[in-house]
Parts: structure tokens; C-alpha cells; sequence
């Protein structure tokens, strides 16, 4: 075992249930720190099997959770918001009773309330709800890489009911891949990445969209340059994955839509009452911000 | 004279009015593709003229329009569009009668507009009004470099006042510059330029915005990750600069601004209700188009 972070040194087996962008980059990334214990993955079907033992991601793999988990020390579920009930449920009958268990779901109350349901209170205090901000608009058992969690956020949502220990196994194993970890509340997590990721992806999806349905949309599409590829490279994101995301974060979503609206429609009023001031005021802030997110960005990938 | 682009081996002296990032690429280009002719810069003040002399980016510089530009035969307009019909009237009264004035600006119908202003019959036969679609969030005497136009599109709007020999040489200007040259009209092109720059560049900035209004606004910005920063890369572009282009082409980007607020409030209505199905459909339609869009681009980026 040559985990660097102590909370880990009794884990001697990790599964992975769900071996895309995510669950594939965490198996990747704890072959690429010389995890020396046992990796057991869950996928979908017989060919995503084949294929996963063939690209060496894990040691076992399986097409249904079954026994077959009940010696994984730590289970990390990294399969569509879709799916995570059944998963939960399925975890809850084959875990043994001291494995922790972490997700990495990109809304967090859906997930605690599934868990809730799923478990019962020994489960419950070993499950802790996590989300790592990392992501391409990539998918698929081939697109994880073993640093997509370097130097990224990963937010822990611990509930009342989490076990301080559970807690620390989960931030260690985050920071053995190379993230920062942070701790918040469920609902702050989902305030936080509805403005941050679930509304910029609604907003690119939504902006192509319009384009599409307009009279000549070729010609657009023949007449747009790097600003519109850059600003709608998340709208080649997954359609499916992504209608999951923004379903199972609705609320906060749609909080956050209708605050955008609102600022468009002052927006719009600026341009047609020809009222450059607030246009610009608007503009400078923004410009202000920006510059100052990646300034922060860059010192955390020099650092 | 080493132009690739016959109708240009007329051309001796050039004009660049503006240095800032597309007519100091201008500049480069020129150098870049050893035109042997005389380069002419016009800049605001005294410090961005010693500067561009300095950088090497024209021959002779002055700080204001004069006689200075009564040996161009051409004659680039690269200045914000607010400057575009002061800039105009002045060139109106020094161009020699044969100068062929061609500009940048990204938008098109007001620039027609400012030209049938400021210039008599013989100066509108001999002006080109384009738009390099290329650029980047940087601005300045610094910010150009010579190859930003290559195989990028240049939109040349001829009217029926614009001589044939003056629109070949400006399309041979721009090809000898790496651009591919199309024509359309004004309202076109205005339209498309709504679609495809000006309406995304006020979402990223509305975007930014919205977050820098929310309370603990600096928690979201550290959250967020690598598909906010290319979607918010434009809304680090200059704010004057923008507030001007906006206005400049206010009918076509409010057309589209409410264009796009209908579709978002269809797909806030769909995350309301629940309706799936709508919702992965447009997440679905925007994905291949923003597929097909970045295929075409690699297509001409290998060609």
C-alpha cells in the first residue's frame, strides 16, 4: 500500500460502480499513485466489461452489483443521477458492514435523499456524499486520464449522520488523486455548481439550439469563429447525462435560470433605451471577475 | 512588390487607421508576407505612436488624420465603431481621389450608413466595407500577430455603389493575409454576426455578471471549473469596446436576444414540467450541431 494519505491504509479493496469520465479517471488515477490493493469495477454491459479489463482499469469487473462487492472496503459510485437509487439499493444488500461508500454526483440533496432511503443508519454514517469538479465534455470507459483530478475541487457534503472517520477516508482518497478538498453543505453545493456549471451548460446547449432552428442556420454555424466554439464547447457535452443533471438539480436550476432572465431582460432594456452606462458598468464587472477567476486558476495550476 | 494577389500589385502605400489587435495584425500580416510597400499607422496619442514605431509595426506613424494619408492607395479602418464616423469624415477629406478605404468593424449596416454620410459618390465607389471574423479577448498595440486572420473568414458587404476593382483588391487583401474571403450583404451579415458573436458576448457577460451579484458570489467562483472558463472566456474582452460594438448593431442582437430568451423560457418550462423528452431533444439538436461545427472548423484548420 503506498496511499500517502493515512486514513487510507486500511483499504485493501476499492470498487468502482460506473467506469465513465469519472469512475474511469479515479481507477486510472489510483494505478497512477501505485494503489497496490484490489480494484473491482461495475459497468453496464458485457462489451463495457470486456473492454475495461482490456484497457487494465480494474483488476475484476462485473456487468450487476452483486457478492461480488462484499469485500470493497470503499465503493465509489460514479454512474448517471438516473441511476443512483437502484445503485444505492443494490449497495445497501451486498456491502459489508464497515465499507464506506462515496458518489460522485453532480447534485448532492438528490443523492442524500436517495441514500436515505436506500440505507439503513450503520449505512448512512458511512456514506459520504462527494462530487468532484472536473469534467470534459467527454464520455465513455476510454476518456477518463489519471490527473483529470489534479489541482480540481472535489466538495464533500457530509450529513449530520456522517462518520468523522468515513469522512476522512473519502477526502483522503481525493486528495491521493491530487484534488483540494473542501467541505459544504448539500444545498450550498447545489446553489454553487447550478450558477456555475448546470447554468452555463443549459445557457450553450440553449444558445445552439436557437441557431439550429433559424432560417440559413448553416451560414451561422460557416460564420462563427473561436469566441463561439470556446463559449459552446459544453453543448458537445452528453444530451442524456446532461438531461439528468440539470432533472436531478431542478430547483436550484431553475432559481438560477430565472435570475439570469432577469439580469438578460435589464440587459436588453440597456441596449434598446441606448443606455451605455449600464451596458458597460455591467460589461466591466463582469470583465473584472472574470480575470480575476482565472488569475486564481492559473496560481492553483502553477502552485 | 511580393503580393500573391494580382489586383494589389497597384497597391504602394497602405494606411492602417488603428493598431490596436486587427489593425496591428493587419500590420504583421503585411510585414509577415513581405510587402515591400509603404506602411502608414494613425493611433490616438503620442505614447501608443512611439510604441508602434517602436514594435516595428508601420513605417511612419501620426496621431491624427491629415495629408499624411494623401498617398495611400489604400486606406484599413480598424478603429472601435464609435470613432467610425469621425474617422471617416476626416479620411473623406485627405484620401487621394483613387484611394480604395476598406474597415473592419463587426458591424456593417451603421458603417454603410456613416460612409454615405461622410463621402462623396467617387469615395463610395471606392469603399469596401469587411469584417476579418477573428479575434481574440485581448486588445492593445501588443495584442496582434501576424497570422490571426489565416484561414479565417473575411465578410466583405459590397453595395451597388462599390466598384468591382475596388472589392477584388480588398479580397485580395485579405487573402494575401490568409483569410477566405466571402460576400453578403449587410443585413445578413449584421444578422449572423447577432447570432454568432454579439449575442453569445452578452450572455457570458450577463453570465458573469449574475454570479458577481449573488451573495457569496467568491465561493462560486472558486468552484468553478474548466467549462466555465471557455464559456466566460469572451466576457474577458474589453467593455468599452464591446458596449460599442453592441450598440452598433442594437436592432439585430435585440432580435436576438428575445429569439433566444423564447427558447430559454421553453426549456425552463420543460425543467419545470419535467419534460424529459424536450429537454434531451434540444440538448440532442445542439450537440450535433456544435459537433459538425468543430469538424468543419479541424476540416479547414487541416486543409
Amino acid at each position: 500500500m503506498t496511499f500517502r494519505h493515512f486514513p487510507l491504509s486500511d483499504i485493501h479493496t476499492i470498487a468502482i460502480v460506473g467506469l465513465g469520465l469519472i469512475g474511469g479517471s479515479v481507477a486510472r488515477g489510483l494505478r497512477h499513485c501505485e494503489f497496490e490493493g484490489s480494484l473491482i469495477g461495475i459497468v453496464e454491459n458485457e462489451s463495457d466489461r470486456a473492454q475495461a479489463l482490456e484497457l487494465g482499469l480494474v483488476d475484476h469487473c462485473h456487468t450487476a452489483i452483486s457478492e461480488n462487492i462484499a469485500h470493497a472496503d470503499l465503493i465509489v459510485v460514479a454512474v448517471p443521477p438516473g441511476a443512483m437509487p437502484v445503485v444505492l439499493t443494490e449497495i445497501a444488500t451486498h456491502r459489508h458492514g464497515d465499507a464506506i461508500v462515496t458518489d460522485t454526483a453532480s447534485s448532492k440533496t438528490g443523492v442524500i435523499a436517495a441514500a436515505q432511503q436506500a440505507f439503513d443508519s450503520d449505512a448512512l454514517a458511512r456514506f459520504v456524499p462527494g462530487h468532484p469538479i472536473a469534467g470534459t465534455e467527454n464520455n465513455g470507459l476510454d476518456a477518463g486520464f489519471a490527473t483529470l483530478f489534479q489541482k480540481r475541487r472535489t466538495i464533500l457534503t457530509p450529513t449530520p449522520d456522517t462518520l468523522d472517520d468515513a469522512l476522512s477516508c473519502v477526502a483522503a482518497l481525493w486528495r491521493e488523486l491530487g484534488a483540494d478538498v473542501i467541505t459544504m453543505t448539500a444545498e450550498k453545493h447545489d446553489d454553487v455548481l447550478a450558477a456555475t456549471s448546470h447554468l452555463p451548460h443549459v445557457l450553450a446547449y440553449t444558445l445552439v439550439d436557437t441557431l439550429v432552428g433559424m432560417n440559413e442556420s448553416a451560414d451561422l454555424f460557416s460564420c462563427a469563429a473561436g469566441g463561439f466554439a470556446d463559449f459552446t464547447r459544453i453543448a458537445s457535452s452528453n444530451p442524456a447525462l446532461w438531461r439528468d443533471i440539470i432533472s436531478a438539480n431542478r430547483r436550484p436550476v431553475l432559481r438560477m435560470i430565472d435570475e439570469f432572465m432577469a439580469h438578460l431582460t435589464q440587459v436588453r432594456d440597456a441596449i434598446e433605451l441606448k443606455d451605455d452606462i449600464h451596458l458597460e458598468a455591467c460589461f466591466a464587472r463582469a470583465k473584472a471577475a472574470r480575470d480575476d477567476f482565472i488569475r486564481s486558476q492559473q496560481t492553483k495550476e502553477d502552485s
